[in-house]
């Protein structure tokens, strides 16, 4: 039996950092030697072979203009070679920033460029761009070591070199990125980032490029929402630990909710835009309900509509003997509810322009939907609406709790049902938000890899003299000896939007598509799940053994390699 | 790679029950299988000796009047011989049942007792009370046989045959326990609970034994809260697993606060009576602030005093640069706070008799410190206090989100000293409650072991006759092998309370132990985990691997096996 939790034997450690590895867990100090698999294709000589021209998402002419030095650009391939192509002589100069949410992975990605530097262009040199893309403005950077880095090797958490939120966009801050690219004589950098930072590191490319400067720009596909992915990209990471945090805690809430018989936990997931997030949990536990916001959007749904298949479902529940279960809500619910929208549009105005009268004359303002809508809302949202502003003055609607909100309002449904004779059983709803403790935990084995590659790729590329492009790593369903390495031209992910006039490129969030075979898996199994209880507990991550090397459902499903 | 998180296999499964092993979590497959450790002296043949005459933890006399048959027992202990001593002609019927809240381990406890009476009674028979103590004055029951126990090896939850709360203590709950007792033939009955339940289980032996059924009963030490403990058992189960899960948890928001740079977490963390989880998480993973019921109620701090207090470390940290922390507060920590206790009453007497006006005229019935105290809350709080009241027209305490009110308060505090210029940055509280996420998850190889040692103690304590006992398994520190098993006296544990005039038996709870060793390796660390970020990640609890054995803790500070 070990002595203690805490590992004080004579553990390297990195005076440099706020991150001392002789104080680690067992645990994470198990997890800095955890060898990191490479694709077959990156440990052994290989050659970059380019692809077709390649377009857009849409609005190719747009995009076209939007990027006149990159539109176009072919993806770029590894594939094995009797020798290596490119010049080892070289010593490259590369920075990197991780930009936006915390995301399980992403000290690996930084593991795997300084380590591809490492093993293929000795002598080179990785500069970490502290606190985001700030820091690429500011020339705020660490020089990256091997003692540095050491004990972040397959660590949780972006506290490395932290990440920011700020984003490089005007003409000045251009400049101030151009002025540090020159500055640190950077031959590459590589943005590690969601949908948005990948969009602004292809417009850096283009800047750069456009300025002949020639710090090349490679992305990086982050976010545990899951929702930058395409054919070419598979999933981003972070998803796959933080959805197993996530599902560890659900399937220990079912365990508790039917040795207790007595609650209906509501659980909101972290994941503002798409509900990914929820279907994989959804998928990995096997809930009584789940809410998916892409379908309350297609179907139009009312907050009444789902307030209803929620009371329903409960009632059948009842009936069968079952006074509990477990409903599973995507933190951006509120936001596909079309009803909701206007509610808070409409609020916004009267908030803006009316007095707030304690009768209630105000609401006159409001259209006749908007106010029912308004009259159905538990009391405490009615508060919540009015009081919970962001400085602007609007609404804050990231701050309701949908579900405490659902749990009044179902309990106000239960109540009518009960005086009609129709429901007799006592409703009692626990609210749980699990966010936070998904972004920072250990990443899997999975995550482990998948960012290594990504980072090894990303190397790669900029070896190469690539730009514009997103490091790629394919055939994700096959052992990680099989995967592959690619770029693929960011312009080729792009579409545009018209906002104040001007169009701006983006890379469309991908959404949970009602066609996809996740979600067609869900909706097959959702109405048996609904009654009986098929609950699955995944327990704690585990980093040995056989079920160390499980793989998300989603990524699985949409790669056909599960029915 | 493993194609599925879900195994498909065949696995055996316990159709009479909720479980069915075939749709397992690859996890909760491979825990099932898991092979649980025997002590020595359990796996071998052994004798029972008694020890000396035993008395009580307070008012002997009382102790003995309450249970004249049982009081001055001998503990009985398991020790090594050459032959088996107990008969294995006996055939016995025993039955068992889970009381109170869920505990991670508890299946192991039942399997435990199977398992013994399979190994060394064979023939006997396993009854499972289903649904708590009211399962046994109602005789509902089911047998327990191979095939139903298999799904639930290592398994958390309490769901094979459910707990509940109910109690046996009126004469016609009595007479209803003899009743099935007789008719089932009971040889023996096994109550695994918490201090109350292992009170009730001594009251049910000494009412059997007044009443000459032979129906002898045993108790099992159950609860994560850790508040049943002493020096013959050292720890009650449930602990480690609950405490391990939610340090995981607060290791990744940790991490996650280190990574954001602008956030306080503040995490309540369950444990309404003793702060033993609140400890022990924070020994595990060194967060800014701890607050701990215990030296709250014996400094006599107010709640002025701790907000004060978090303000004081905020404050300091903001001129080191940190601009984020984390900080934990046990669920009970209102219960600690005498002016807190004070307001209540007030508050329950003023609702229950006065009208309370819009003018609050009615808060010049408050004394001046419950007044004072009671503007210095939130609104929210004020609200919640005044509105949510249980049926008996009281203010639901345990309704207090604690975290989300220190967070307003120090928000408060803190807009007071950057008018005065001394805090200059900003503070953003972000609450987290980790309760149910605990109780029923997969046991630790510890709880694993230490229940089923727990349960195989309890099945040789019946089959020797014993009653009045509880399950002690000693030695913890040490590997499972070397590990004591014995019985002590429930009467050995009890003191009195006069309740409505009489002396009622009770198993006192252990509280946090300000000169303890626990309490006194925290608090000689605290300050510089308030300064500094010495924040440890425990991870995701592994099964496999060195990591896999570790033991909390409080336990091995108190058993001396950690400095």
């Amino acid at each position: 039996m070990a002595p203690s939790l805490v590992n004080n034997g004579d553990i390297k450690s990195s005076p440099a950092t706020g991150r001392v590895a002789s104080v680690y867990s067992e645990v994470q100090t198990s997890r800095i030697d955890h060898s990191l698999p490479l694709p077959s294709v990156l440990r052994n000589p290989f050659k970059i072979v380019d692809g077709p021209v390649s377009s857009s998402a849409g609005n190719s002419g747009e995009i076209a203009k939007l990027f006149p030095n990159l539109f176009g650009q072919p993806s770029a391939m590894l594939v094995p070679n009797e020798v290596d192509t490119l010049s080892s002589d070289l010593k490259l100069k590369i920075g990197v920033v991780l930009s936006g949410g915390q995301a399980p992975g992403g000290h690996n990605v930084i593991s795997g460029i300084f380590d591809y530097l490492q093993d293929r262009v000795k002598g080179s040199t990785l500069f970490g761009f502290k606190g985001g893309p700030a820091g690429i403005m500011k020339c705020k950077y660490v020089e990256l070591t091997t003692d540095y880095i050491y004990p972040y090797r397959n660590q949780g958490g972006f506290d490395m070199i932290c990440s920011g939120r700020d984003k490089i966009e005007t003409p000045e801050q251009f400049k101030q990125a151009q002025e540090t690219a020159l500055k640190l004589d950077l031959d590459g950098l590589v943005v590690i980032g969601g949908d948005d930072s990948n969009t602004n590191a292809c417009l850096l490319a283009e800047n750069f490029r456009s300025n002949n400067i020639r710090t090349r720009v490679i992305g990086c596909p982050k976010t545990i929402d899951g929702d930058l992915k395409c054919k070419e990209v598979p999933t981003s990471f972070g998803f796959d630990t933080a959805c197993k945090i996530y599902a560890e805690m659900i399937g220990n809430v079912m365990i508790d909710a039917r040795s207790t018989g007595k609650y209906y936990h509501f659980v909101r997931l972290m994941g503002r835009s798409a509900s990914h997030i929820t279907l994989e949990c959804a998928l990995q536990t096997h809930p009584n309900i789940t809410i998916i916001g892409e379908e309350v959007a297609a179907k139009k749904l009312s907050l009444k509509n789902v307030t209803d298949y929620i009371v329903d479902v409960v009632c059948k529940r009842a009936e069968l003997g079952y006074n509990y279960g477990v409903i599973l809500i995507p933190e951006g619910l509120i936001d596909f509810i079309p009803e909701v929208q206007a509610l808070i549009a409409e609020l916004n105005e009267i908030l803006a322009h009316e007095v707030v009268d304690e009768d209630g004359l105000w609401k006159r303002k409001l259209t006749d939907q908007s106010l029912k809508l308004f009259e159905f809302l538990p009391q405490a949202i009615q508060e919540q609406l009015m009081l919970e502003r962001d400085p602007h003055g609007n609404v804050q609607v990231a701050k309701i709790e949908t579900e405490k909100m659902l749990i009044q309002m179902v309990e106000t449904e239960l109540e009518k049902k009960k005086q009609e004779g129709v429901y007799k059983r006592q409703f009692k709803g626990q609210s749980h938000f699990f966010g936070y403790e998904g972004r920072c935990g250990l990443p899997t084995n999975f995550d482990a890899s998948y960012c290594y590659a990504l980072g090894y790729t990303a190397g790669a590329l900029l070896h190469s003299g690539k730009t514009g492009l997103i490091s790629s790593v394919g055939n994700l369903s096959t052992p990680v000896e099989e995967w592959t390495a690619s770029g693929t031209a960011l312009t080729s992910l792009m579409d545009v939007e018209r906002r104040h006039g001007k169009f701006k490129p983006v890379i469309k969030k991908a959404m949970v598509e009602l066609e996809g075979a996740p979600f067609k898996k869900f909706a097959s199994m959702r109405d048996e799940w609904a009654l009986k209880n098929c609950y699955i507990s995944p327990g704690p991550i585990q980093f040995n053994g056989p079920t160390s090397t499980a793989v998300n459902h989603t990524l699985l499903l949409e790669l056909g390699a599960q029915a």
